[in-house]
């Protein structure tokens, strides 16, 4: 126990439980590629049901299912208006180019969030042939780099506006959808009422190994099946996959508010005991720390490590710790007895 | 018995053994785009070591290994020399274009096996900036196409000198090449010395669920890795995945000449008994079948429907019947039995 | 004039005439980008109305009115259909990929010109998510790789025909089209009526410096202007060469039948005095000869060029010669004289 | 005189002189594509010579210089660096992704100006596969959407040490680089130590009808060249155009000091006279005028119009005037008498 890693470096990082692996391991199964994984159809069938949406596909990746989205909503030469702490432009590969050859607009939002306000003005004029279109707004919820940060609904329904006046798709990296559905009042049907089409991960929160659903109407769906097949992700029997899945959404969603308790108390004992000064208001899983100017965020996370804590730095003198299911509150309170004195300055 | 189905329609449909279940269930794992699953990394490192190459990377699929193949040796503008039958050319979505910006000189070769001559032929003036530069020459080993047709490994040696000759890339499509490894006398390492590249696939006739190899030097993996994150295929905790690939490759391999020889049986058994008039030449697991000008394949494959045989319609005139792991030699009787008098004309 | 060159090897070398600077230096001129440049309206004026088609775009090139019209056409993941002679496949540098994203199938025609069988047999299955959706046909009249080859008119409609049963576009790469409009019955509005746009070259046949005109629907040229600043096309006061083609359009299009008569001569002269065996028809004016198999093209091209006559290599055993403008009948007699005792075998 | 229309909208819209029209007149010409226009040789030769670089190429536009120099420096995948004001990022069509395949950093500089810290704080970690790889920076000189602002050589060197640090290429945009060259010390051979790469241009202020010219290393204008030709920038007999480019840079480039003078006095009316509110520096000959928030750009446009003064909305409550070659003294004056009374409120 005295030797026992706490990871906090992602929610990414957690292992199927032995429920979980059960469920994977008694899957029916079949070729997804010709429509015959009957598990993968029962997930597909499920999530599209729970957004109140036409359609879903199950891919590899968080990754693939945003690219396939900005890939299928833009055609070359349009823009894509974002935050500019989001995923799809900071993580993803400079995939907005090099897949749907979209250029990007990233504005200045508020701990990763964009308001109808800011949308308005990044609206290109479309006649003016010296600017790309613009096409699609993408939202994240919750925010990764905004520190778990969660929309207010009200004002996605104001950028919904903005984009109904102005002719924009919209939408939703949900990646991290799930923690926002657990701190507030609105269902996944309220959002699918909303968005285009949203992206949810499996393997995030919920603790599946791998998987993540991309939603929306059954003509979306069909284009982006096409262009998930020429991007390399046509898998064949990913039944498996989906069954966890399944369990998860069945089983795991529930979880998270207590991933978010926990998330609160390190954000305390970080502040409590270590140099950090300041957190981003922990309002999900994340917690984010800023050192002081003269503290490297990796020098931080070398300190820690040594105390066999692991946390990511993000930013120059900014460090992230993530709650998730493989952190319990046996691991918090290993945590707690660890963090004493371990002030570097 | 009477009506289970025969499914010869390709060797992806095969589904996991319980021994290959096993392995998976047992796998440990971990998160993959750390490089932290250790079954992954067995998995690239075995591959690796099996074909004499630097390193691998784990994928979800064949077109996306050779995409990544495609994108990694190409610049834009770039032109890449297969032959009209290959795989990367006809079925993966037009992703040589789409994925690698790279123009494509498909040729008339033999079952779909390039030689030399017709290399050396098309190889661009380099200093015409008309033309794309010749930069990658891509060889498929079997021919899914060309009816799991052979390479002479001679031929390849003599394509790999054209290739050094005017300082162009080699890769190979190798989703079938453990089918041609069965029936030579070369080895994967032969394979790895002369080409630059390689992707293997799992689930094929090896028998996996989900998963291909891409095998290269280490700079060529460092940058396929990063390729692969842009295109969505970074997955996490594939190690079940992987776990299936190192049962597969230790258990399963060996097992893929008895798939030949109940593909000839079915050859003989269609040529005897059905209105194909022609087989192209029975070299591996895949029997394609030539019908008459006034029998359509897809009327053809309805027929065997009927009957409850599966197979592919595979152009105008051809269909594609494909023996795997999941095809015994009781189905082969059961096959005999039903292919009686099926005689449209 | 005995060391005066005879310079056969493009109709894109002739110089300005008197006549046609003249019309330059008096262009009126305006800021095209602005759509204020008067001579630049007018000569788009012309020939839209000229074709009986909505509206056309005078950009710098044949290559970059072609491009524009398979990137305004096409998504990318789509499908082109060509001869594997023309122009757009072999000589604009990889395009249809770089630019369009979308994937060529080049098929085998006669002289560079398909025919309706050859289109319908290419067309993909447009549920088939393995294959690119065939979206565009494009045709070439005349073929410059075909020896100036023209399309019979009727084949046109029966492609066309083929086009609307399966809902694809149908281009026309009209580089050399004032040649067939030579030698044929039809009008330019005839091809307005049948193509879905069409591009054509001012800098050829019609002797000016630079230009190319894309021409159909307001829609499409309202988007191909679009992509063309984008492309790096929009151009400013470019009235002086739009003056260049508005007279060559009046004075120069008359002209051409003359080179196609003094084409048919220089093929007959080179068949009775040089190595060449054989020719391909001499339809325009273009006159591609073979040479026999030990006779290297670059060889000939040098022996010739010792004589002060230049053509192209244009193959392994093949040579192109073009007449144009600047070649006259006195030309011809010089030609005629020199021709004389070529023989290298 | 009364009616005579003040237009001050863009730089772009001179028309040639009759001594420019008078060289393009004499032009010597040939083919471009096969480097035989002497006049666009020489043209090319001057440039590069008054650079100090190794080469230059002659272009329709300076979005294709820029757009040239971008695919060429970058691969798919990679980031450029840039201001968020940059004409590359905000004018060229989303080229940046559409034609180079790249991700965007847009920096929030100083009219339009970066800075070594910016620079610095914004290159990616190349370690890391989440990112795309940091290749190139550009910067603009001057600054078009920052007003005219001239770049302090000092911190372009700075630039180019962090770019000599972090392995980045640094490209200049320099359409408008000899007004910034005519208010400095420096020289176009100290530019050319500096970058990599640099685009001019000559329809702009040095008052050409057409072109752009990009400099830089033997082998990179090898491969913009090839670029060039696929994005159908290879035009025939240009020499008349360079004609005009060459008397430009002899006779024009020294004017360039009056219209800075005019554009002072020209800004000091507009805030004299018009509900102008602020002006941004005026350091060349650019003026950007910021109006009252409840006063629209295009409704000051509108107005002014009116009274035949032509300028551009720049942005919600921001307008610009562009003094230029065909806008003289007299002009000023005419400008001056009916600016009186022109207070909307």
């Amino acid at each position: 126990m005295e030797n026992e890693i706490i990871d906090l470096r992602s929610d990414t990082l957690t292992l199927p439980t032995p429920a979980m692996k059960n469920a994977m391991n008694n899957a029916v199964l079949g070729d997804d590629v010709y429509r015959e994984d009957p598990t993968v159809n029962k997930l597909e069938e499920k999530v599209a049901a729970m957004f109140g949406m036409e359609a879903s596909l199950f891919c590899p990746t968080g990754t693939m299912t945003n690219q396939l989205a900005i890939k299928v909503h833009t055609k070359p030469g349009d823009e894509v208006i974002c935050d500019q702490l989001s995923h799809i432009y900071l993580y993803e590969g400079g995939g907005i180019a090099m897949n749907a050859f979209s250029s990007v607009r990233p504005l200045a939002g508020d701990y990763g969030k964009l308001n109808a306000a800011l949308v308005k003005d990044a609206v290109n004029n479309p006649d003016d042939i010296h600017q790309p279109i613009t096409k699609l707004v993408v939202l994240e919820n919750t925010t990764n780099k905004g520190g778990g940060s969660i929309y207010n609904f009200d004002e996605i329904k104001k950028i919904k506006k903005i984009c109904t006046d102005y002719g924009l798709i919209l939408h939703l990296d949900g990646a991290r959808l799930f923690n926002a559905l657990t701190e507030t009042s609105e269902t996944p049907k309220d959002y699918g009422e909303v968005f285009d089409s949203i992206s949810i991960c499996l393997s995030k929160g919920l603790g599946c190994p791998v998987g993540s659903v991309l939603i929306g109407s059954s003509e979306f769906i069909k284009q982006a099946r096409r262009s998930r097949k020429a991007m390399g992700g046509g898998w064949r029997q990913a039944g498996g996959l989906a069954a966890a899945g399944i369990y998860a959404l069945d089983n795991h969603f529930p979880l998270l508010k207590e991933d978010h308790l926990r998330a609160k108390k390190v954000g305390n004992l970080l502040l409590a005991n270590t140099d950090i000064i300041r957190l981003y208001p922990v309002e999900t899983n994340i917690v984010i720390g800023e050192l002081p100017e003269d503290i490297d965020a990796v020098t931080f996370v070398v300190i820690m490590k040594e105390k066999n804590i692991l946390c990511s730095p993000f930013g120059k003198n900014l460090v992230r710790f993530v709650t998730h299911l493989d952190f319990t509150n046996s691991h918090l309170e290993i945590l707690e007895s660890r963090l004493k004195d371990l002030k570097i300055k």
